[in-house]
């Protein structure tokens, strides 16, 4: 079976670990990763969520912080402050330096960030295929008080406390799929869409011309999990992002959200947890069961649940 | 006073404390440093003569290594090696790759190198002005077995190691002084060459239009510093520069390939080492003095010695 999986950072990582655990090599697997929270400090380019599947998929990435590198250290960062050097609100270790430095510099040389990907891969062995969801440049911005700003200096900086107003996706009209998405998405068996923000890291990927439209369209039942347990997100901030939208924070407002594939929207199948037994999306079949990603197994568990959901046998 | 030091890395670096030593705020120094060793590796610019001085200047530097910084770290290289990324020759430390990562953004910003240089030693305070020898970009390159590789691959990778036949300054026919250079050395009261390089370090320097014409013709005395004590370089591998270029390697044979500048050449004055006190150089005051930088008080003492030989008085 190939299976698509729609993705951000911190969340798609661990949610791909139980996919990738569902999967034990008879499956293929692609995961389509939001870049919109890509910027450039100290003139590096970071991809965070691209580096946080990476990093928990290839065994490198930090368990406890959550994101960036297992036993890493902060010479550098420490340094550059000591330059005066800004900015300093973002979190930037040693050993993802080499990340960014290789990235950074094969970009330069012309290689679509997709290629970068693919090489930086190499050494991380993550067992699926990682795209970025566009070559392009695409940058997510909070509108605040009037005035946007790059989504990581609201969300890391300000810790999501100015109140958001809207999201842009800078250059989203003007991005094309990254090589490899449309073909992956038309000849998928079973499109996921992780538990991550909707807003921020699905948002995103969606609004990049032609891949909503080839998830709508395609032939692949598209299955979705929801972000949000009871009224709180999973984990993140997803709550702060969705009220700018005028959503609802539970699974049946982020469901409406994405709406049913019947209906113009994206899902055939909505996966919420236990708790949330009574959400109901016009058009969707709601399937709950327990969705706290608390290990692999269990996650792979959910991945099951979610295949079994789409009439498809594994 | 207004004293103006032609310099390369390591040595230039040690022989700089002694003038700035010497100084003691009285006097001004100015520093022009060569920039033809400087590399770019991992994207990142490197200016291995320049950092050298600053570092030592600002009381950064690894005086056990001698270059690079102290208490230095080494996890970025560690990681990139990882990757398997090229090349693994060049030590990259974590301190010092936070000056590279703000030197690289500045200059893409568009930012000169004499501009970075200056924003770098806001924070070193070097005491003294330190100057590129110029914006542009100049490389040094060594031709062996009929192939040219840059200066730094056969320095640090072939620790010299393979015959050189000759050394080409790449750029260096179109690059310009960079800001200042000029000014320094027509305001200048005494010009001292210190006991770098002459072939790699110095020579670099020379060969930017413009500087060495302005060395020559101006109105401040020229005293240079014998980089050779008896038959072997008081560091470094200037022996193996020196015969690509049939130069001997003695106090002699340096100082005559300086040359008087009554003859065309640079110097008024060559300070030697004691056991060199019979070198001479036609049309060049020979002083024979040690030579040997111990410490900073002995090579302040070799500064008084120089503006001793200049007829001015400290």
């Amino acid at each position: 079976m190939r299976i698509v999986v729609l993705a951000g950072g911190i969340g798609g990582a661990r949610f791909l670990l139980g996919v990738r655990a569902w999967a034990e090599n008879h499956h293929q697997v692609t995961a389509i990763v939001n870049t919109g929270d890509d910027l450039v400090i100290h003139g590096l380019r970071i991809c965070p969520d691209l580096d946080s599947v990476m990093y928990t998929l290839g065994g490198g990435a930090d368990p406890e912080r959550g994101w960036g590198r297992r036993d890493e250290s902060w010479v550098v960062k420490e340094e550059l402050a000591r330059y005066g050097a800004e900015p300093t609100w973002f979190g930037l270790g040693d050993r993802d330096i080499a990340t960014h430095l290789i990235r950074t510099r094969m970009l330069a040389a012309g290689y679509p960030l997709s290629a970068v990907t693919e090489a930086l891969c190499q050494r991380w062995k993550p067992g699926i295929r990682l795209l970025p969801m566009t070559d392009d440049r695409v940058e997510t911005h909070v509108v605040t008080g009037g005035q946007a700003m790059h989504f990581q200096e609201w969300w890391v900086r300000h810790r999501a406390s100015l109140p958001a107003e809207r999201f842009v996706f800078v250059g989203a009209d003007q991005a094309k799929p990254a090589a490899g998405v449309l073909d992956a998405i038309a000849e998928a068996d079973l499109i996921l869409i992780a538990p991550s923000n909707p807003v921020v890291s699905i948002g995103p990927i969606l609004a990049i011309s032609g891949i909503a439209e080839a998830v709508r369209g395609g032939n692949a039942p598209v299955i979705g999990f929801s972000p949000i347990i009871g009224d709180a997100p999973v984990r993140g901030m997803a709550d702060r992002c969705l009220a700018a939208l005028d959503v609802k924070v539970s699974a049946e407002g982020v469901g409406q959200m994405y709406g049913a594939r019947s209906a113009g929207g994206l899902l055939d199948g909505w996966l919420v947890d236990s708790v949330d037994a009574e959400t109901e999306v016009p058009g969707v079949t709601v399937l709950a069961r327990p969705l706290w990603m608390t290990d692999e197994a269990e996650t792979a568990r959910m991945v099951a649940d979610a295949v079994a959901l789409a009439g498809l046998a594994s």
